[in-house]
């Protein structure tokens, strides 16, 4: 595996890959890679010639409060790690690589982003997209790998790939969890252990609303999952909210898709978890037992 | 010629051009073509293997109060003159090809748009970014052309190339100029035969100003440009500016180059027109006779 540190160089070794027509399997992270990280390189290497990994803390996608100074790093591990999971090269650029100079332009996110973690971090999804586009025409890749885990920043990067003309495959990979349910994440390890214990009800609390869902209309469903996480954990509950995918507005009979997300503050971690299930609205309210009658 | 209305057929077309490795020259214009696109076009034509021309008016950088709907249109002339100037490909798509939707991410302009036109065209330069950045994602141009009359919209191009990581040089081209020394323009349409007369007088103002720059301040040159052309026009100088550039801030003895520019609003048409020269300020302040005495 080779180990990139400036865009130069990535651009000369990728050149030369292109020429031979060869494809570019490309997974961007911040690094700390974890098996959900590392399930990506296998998907990616799987799919493509070249398997292109990144790992960049992006400070444009950190708020001022938020935790890019502590943001977990272990290079050496993740270069192992990578190399192992089957990547040809790693690109681990510096800040001023990435930012020699106070950006001319950025990009701005206008929608998929009134909800859920948009609404709390803000300017967040704006810092994704910009490096995203500034790692695509770098990379120029033919698939690009996310977990679904961040399914608002794939319902985002998505739009950022079909609006900006990228002649790239936007994937979502399904969330990889631990044994007890709890999604991977670097940030898991800001975890104490009582919390690491109580973070697998962020899980449950999906897996019952998806089944109250059933009977129940969307904001009794968000309301029930509330009750359950504040009885089950000693977090703050961020927000538990059923949305349509991935436009993430308020649900109608007409959406395709539904994403059931949650998101629970502990002491020194904020996490997050989904899932996106088939629109049963839509099954209530025009479902055939109902429509027989008319 | 290939006449080309789709983003599809587009990118199916040069696929085949660059698996051959041939190389793109592109000239984005908003049609309307005058003699100094035509020189963009032919530049392409010497330096490139392949000339795409596109011919979009991108609703996205006119104000709620400009001229989109009245900018003026002719699609058949324009055909036969780009086919004449050189270009293999003419991509002219619709509105809904170029935005089917209400965009989810667009460019946001930072800098180098405080001044000269930014100023009284608001988010006039975020449009020009956005479909930018849409176009050459599509074409994937080796060089893109501009005229040098937008000075400030090749300063911000610069900045979004520089900035997104696009794979493409920015070329500025001289401003071509009728014999009297206005600059060529789509929108000189618009002026009365009087007003046609007066406007040379934007260029007479820049030569004027190069001059009064040896000896006076920029402030005072500003001035006295502003004089000039109120005496020798009926219209209204909207500005007269000398900035550094690309940056477009207020000129220090650091600053490379300076700008000129000014912009003058007749009854139906608001010309610009600019000249960029060498820091005479700099030579001025820290010139040989000053150094010699220390």
């Amino acid at each position: 595996m080779k180990i990139v540190k400036t865009i130069q160089e990535l651009q000369y070794l990728l050149k030369k890959e292109k020429t031979a027509s060869r494809t570019i399997g490309f997974v961007p992270t911040m690094g700390y890679l974890h098996d959900g990280h590392l399930s990506l390189i296998k998907r990616a290497r799987k799919e493509s010639q070249i398997v292109v990994v990144s790992i960049f803390v992006n400070p444009l996608q950190f708020g001022p409060n938020e935790d890019f100074d502590r943001y977990p790093r272990d290079l050496e591990r993740d270069t192992k790690l990578a190399e192992d999971a089957g990547a040809d090269v790693l690109f681990c650029p510096e800040t001023t690589e990435m930012y020699p100079d106070k950006p001319v332009v950025t990009v701005a996110v206008h929608r998929r982003t009134d909800a859920l973690c948009g609404k709390s971090r803000i300017g967040h999804f704006d810092g994704v997209a910009t490096v995203l586009t500034k790692l695509f025409n770098i990379v120029a890749p033919d698939k690009v790998y996310f977990g679904m885990k961040d399914a608002q920043q794939v319902a985002v990067v998505k739009g950022l790939a079909e609006d900006f003309n990228f002649s790239l495959e936007v994937i979502g990979c399904e969330t990889k969890r631990e044994s007890d349910g709890l999604a991977m994440s670097s940030r898991n390890v800001y975890l104490t252990q009582k919390e690491r214990t109580e973070a697998s009800h962020l899980y449950q609390s999906l897996i019952k609303a998806k089944n109250w869902l059933l009977d129940l209309e969307s904001g009794e469903t968000e309301k029930k999952m509330i009750e359950y996480l504040e009885e089950q954990t000693n977090g703050t509950v961020e927000y538990c909210k059923i949305l349509s995918y991935p436009e993430l507005l308020s649900p109608t009979a007409f959406d395709e898709k539904l994403i059931i997300a949650v998101s629970v503050r502990f002491s020194k971690a904020r996490l997050i978890d989904n899932m996106i299930i088939d629109n049963v609205l839509e099954r209530k309210e025009s479902g055939e037992e109902t429509c027989s009658v008319h």
